[in-house]
């Protein structure tokens, strides 16, 4: 399956910058001052060089649901118990959690996946099963996955975007669920960005002091036994990640392979990110950052990759929520392209010489 | 209509904090941790208790886009004709400018005021004319209006806020157009600031340095001239303001005394909510600060009026178009409130003890 990971990666080229140059053109002969539009502007071009259309279409809109358990709730590093995952995935399923409520608000359908929840669901007509195994391991004990799981769980984010694309998708948004993945999260932020722990790592869902310098302690431990190198991506996925991190990883480079922009959600989907990048660092240029969360560590990844986030709200609920609002600026931006009158059209003057 | 205004005035009041503790305790039952959503989570405690209702609906939008034209456009401060204020409003009134497509995107309707523009409109059904006069004089020379012309331009603004109220309007949005209007709205930061020209003053649609410092220089020269101050807000806004920004301030007070929010968009209709919050300080709980514009003096109005903008997009179009942004965030936090299921509804597992 390496291989074929490598066959997909290989499509995966930066955007050709004519087509930024094009749409630009169309966006400076709309009634407004040149770049007044500013982010939203730029949203418009990344879409259509992604498209790689002029007018392209912007209509149907998924975010993709990862969850996921982790072993290494065992050290008790979170302020919620494991069977918090299974139990949100049935909110989910029955439309009650953050992410259906911005989901439905941004017009996208929500899809959850259950990729690593360490619960047998009754099978249900929303939920798509792929568990790839019942959580992952403890990481500070033993690699909290073998190399072949994570490559499986990637590969199931892999055929999430290829089956959007099938249905016709043309914006995806990645979300997650997983009792304790701000651990995973921020240990494969210090692999990735070289920071230590300590910098990386924040209150998740809201441990206190002494539970935080233990969640610290615990990252230290399962970065010490296991020594992932961001050299080799896989396998510090692997190693220090998750189930749900690793399905937006593949969700990731499937949609970049498939040329649909990804728009990115807070912490957990960014840690997923920063393996895509790592393996193919194209990737990035198909990215949406949409918001800024609360972890420190955010930020930090978010530099290291390159991208500005849209916006700052103060949130830090993961599922998708972030993202589910960026489709909206996205989708603003691809608006304003598409609909704005322009200088002749309108019969606008335009600037004094 | 000085007795009018402060008859308006009286009726506005600091938000309830009993009201925000009850939204907040709904907030606290959702499947979340606490607090987690943030901003959307405040700016659904705010619509609960400027409204005073636990369930309070959230359907009908508007944008109130108040257009006026300035006689300071004689000392060349702008880089667009002035021609191009009317030439806009036939922009609006046809569909084609940036605030009819994200009003769209938001849901909302726009209406269009000439509260000042220099040219005579054939009566349009799209329209709404309530011309105070064919623009205002030029401030650099005499005072920018009457007090009284400034008086009625307010009262228009009210009087938009209460026929939206009449028509069942949940949320009002203010914006504004008329070429050389970041004159005056850095005037009027000047005096209601205390901050010097040169901070506040920005480039507007896109001057080049030169004319960036004349501008400086003519809106000194205005303050020296007209001597406006703080303690009285009408008469510096008759001296230094505009119609389009009377037109915005008397929206907000509209609204606020009709217990509606109401989204402010950049450096002119914060200009406007200056005026207001000098004549009512309160009236800064009914307003939700949108975008922080690329104009360097408007953080320095918002820092003034305690408000944080919800967003950065590098924006500096005006009409309104941060502001129909804004709408969808506080739609976004009012759905979170009123659909998100609560943890005994869905049967979730709450923190750890």
């Amino acid at each position: 399956m390496e291989y074929e990971l490598a066959q997909l990666t290989s499509h995966i080229k930066p955007l050709d910058p004519e087509w930024m140059a094009r749409a630009q053109e169309r966006l400076d002969s709309l009634t407004k001052p040149q770049g007044s539009l500013g982010r939203l502007e730029e949203l418009a071009a990344q879409y259509v060089a992604i498209r790689e259309e002029l007018f392209p279409r912007l209509e149907i809109k998924r975010v993709v649901v990862f969850a996921g358990d982790h072993g290494v709730v065992a050290e008790k590093v979170s302020a919620y118990p494991q069977e918090v995952t299974f139990q949100m995935v049935y909110n989910f399923i029955q439309g009650g959690a953050g992410i259906n409520v911005l989901a439905r608000h941004a017009g996208a359908r929500v899809e959850v996946v259950d990729i690593g929840v360490n619960h047998d669901f009754e099978p249900a007509l929303n939920l798509i099963s792929r568990k790839v195994a019942y959580g992952t391991r403890d990481m500070a004990q033993e690699p909290a996955m073998t190399r072949e799981e994570a490559l499986r769980a990637i590969w199931v984010g892999v055929e999430r975007a290829q089956e959007a694309l099938e249905d016709g998708v043309d914006v995806l948004a990645a979300g997650d669920m997983g009792i304790g993945n701000t651990t995973p999260a921020a240990a494969l932020a210090t692999v990735f960005t070289g920071r230590p722990v300590g910098a990386v790592s924040g209150r998740g869902t809201g441990i206190d002091t002494n539970t935080y310098s233990h969640k610290v302690a615990v990252i230290n431990r399962a970065l010490a036994l296991n020594k992932p190198t961001p050299d080799d991506p896989l396998g510090a996925l692997a190693a220090v990640g998750g189930l749900e991190i690793a399905g937006v990883t593949g969700l990731i480079l499937g949609a970049a392979a498939a040329r649909r922009p990804l728009i990115l959600d807070g912490f957990i989907a960014t840690a997923g990110a920063l393996v895509a990048a790592q393996l193919v660092p194209a990737v990035t240029n198909y990215l949406i950052a949409a918001h800024r969360s609360v972890e420190p560590g955010h930020q930090i990844m978010l530099d290291h990759l390159g991208l500005t986030p849209l916006f700052n709200l103060k949130m830090r609920l993961g599922e998708g929520t972030g993202a589910a609002l960026g489709i909206g600026l996205l989708e603003a931006g691809w608006r304003i392209y598409r609909e704005m009158a322009t200088f002749a059209e309108a019969s606008v003057s335009g600037k004094k010489e």
